[in-house]
């Protein structure tokens, strides 16, 4: 049923390389001392935190209106000064704003002019901020991932519609990645951010996305910028993203749109696994391929020791507010 | 594409009831202080613990030869005395057999003659123990489950063949189960458990379930035994549960075989989501149902607030050494 097994993935340090921040099952002490390294990311009246900083980007950050630093609590804080959701979001524009004027970092370069929230623990919005400046704040990112796919009958084994990033594209230029991937508008129900996306970046029409895309799972995650992206290496990007899957109907394959996709190649297995080997994937992309493998039984307990490490870690519990899902 | 929704269930509250030790990023002060007021049970030589020990337990272990107890320690301990796993198996074994004898615990009252392994980290079994006492120590244990489904043509929904406990089953008597579920044997590749399982319990042909189940992933969890098994429930039991599916090929249907089964029953997703809200499930096989939704798409961003928290949640890292497949 399956084909021989060619290449040999070391699925678990792949998952420890997208997933570096300490596990506190692991080592509670380490997890610990590095959450003391940096600053918890608070709103007045709220708990928990929303977000980890830098010391760096503290030091900065202690230059601008709006912020209130605590260095000597036990776990050291950072609170965004402000009574309700427009003071503490203009608060943060304007110290971005400021930074980016500065050239204090890198990743201010990639300005988007697109606003994310930090939501609190009741779904509320706590402010939003420029999507360049959130690994600044090391609040949760959300992102939707549609993995096109289809069954090669003879080895019964699936095939993926994989993209190459364009060169020109703000983070993560040249890797490959998913069929589409984005990030979640405010408010928007992740299914109808797979249906834009899809269309936007791969010309999948509305209506097949709407009929044939289904929703199976989330992965959650906890890193460190790596040197792939662009901008400070030290950031830290707790991401959940949502996936989907489709399996593509006769007649339909996903054909470049816009500047961010070079081109869409159907890649089978084994040539998957050999770009993982590789570490040609957008790192957040390759925890959505093990997935993909674990849930289409790719990847299982009769090939893989490691398989219960890996499921699990596919799946982090953050420690920050999670995002309600509106009904 | 999919039906009215009836019932709304409260997934979160369920996941919180089948898994409710405290989970560190959530609140790490209560997570430390749990695993205080417990022991850790230790092997000499060996990181990390291996199990966790209700004090109840370690003052009947006091009283037996071959357990070194540390009632002083930051963290208190319990280790296991002996070199090897033959020596450590045998002193484990007198242990239990001595309480079994003064019917210390309830749980060993349903004595079943069959030992389960505790892992060590590099995948070395440390000792084994009667399946009976594995509660009492706390140890991992590991379980596959067989889902086998049909999609509904009208409804495009999953069908799932639920079993119901027999009454005179030594654990969750009555209970509503997945069409077959079991204990991993030591050194047994799960795909065969399932194997073997699916034939004992369902009457499902070798042939049909080694061709078309498939594996999907695992879940795990950490809970005190609750009041639907038997026996003492401030037991914990940290437990990974090995994940298959199979649709059904036409002409086949699982038939009661032993004596575990009472019937099997082909319910709707309305049916299963009244069963749990109702609480008819065995609790472990309520975290295999919301996973199995997840994956089909029948609970998802777009109808469950908590979406996000419940995917994680199904998947908790557990802070004992994890067996490894053998390949």
């Amino acid at each position: 049923m399956s084909s021989p097994r060619v290449t040999v993935v070391p699925y678990l340090d792949i998952i420890n390389e997208g997933d570096d921040f300490p596990i506190p099952q692991q080592n509670v002490n380490k997890w610990i001392t590095t959450k003391k390294a940096h600053y918890d990311l608070r709103v007045n009246g709220v708990e928990p935190p929303v977000g980890i900083v830098h010391p760096t980007v503290v030091d900065a950050l202690r230059e601008q209106p709006g912020w209130d630093i605590n260095d000597t609590a036990d776990f050291r804080t950072i609170t965004i000064e402000g009574n309700d959701e427009a003071s503490r979001s203009e608060a943060v524009a304007r110290t971005f704003a400021s930074l980016r004027g500065m050239d204090k970092f890198v990743v201010l370069s990639r300005w988007r002019d697109e606003l994310k929230p930090a939501y609190g623990p009741n779904n509320e919005i706590l402010f939003n901020v420029e999507r360049a400046a959130v690994p600044l704040l090391g609040i949760v990112s959300y992102g939707v991932q549609l993995s096109v796919y289809s069954y090669d009958v003879d080895t019964k084994l699936p095939r993926i519609w994989i993209s190459k990033r364009s060169m020109t594209t703000a983070n993560y230029p040249g890797l490959l990645d998913n069929t589409t991937a984005g990030g979640c508008r405010t408010g928007e129900d992740p299914f109808e951010s797979v249906v834009r996306e899809a269309k936007e970046e791969a010309s999948l029409p509305d209506d097949v996305v709407r009929s044939s895309a289904r929703a199976c799972g989330t992965i959650g995650y906890f890193h460190f910028r790596d040197d792939k992206a662009i901008g400070e290496t030290y950031l830290l990007q707790p991401e959940i993203e949502f996936l989907y899957e489709m399996e593509l109907p006769d007649g339909v394959q996903p054909e470049t749109n816009d500047h961010e996709v070079e081109w869409f190649q159907l890649w089978d297995v084994e040539m998957i696994k050999d770009g993982l080997t590789q570490r040609l994937f957008k790192p957040s992309y390759t925890l959505v391929i093990v997935d993909f493998f674990v849930r289409h039984g790719v990847l299982t307990p009769s090939n893989e020791p490691d398989y219960v490490d890996i499921v699990s870690r596919l799946h982090r519990v953050l420690e920050f507010p999670m995002m309600k899902c509106r009904i």
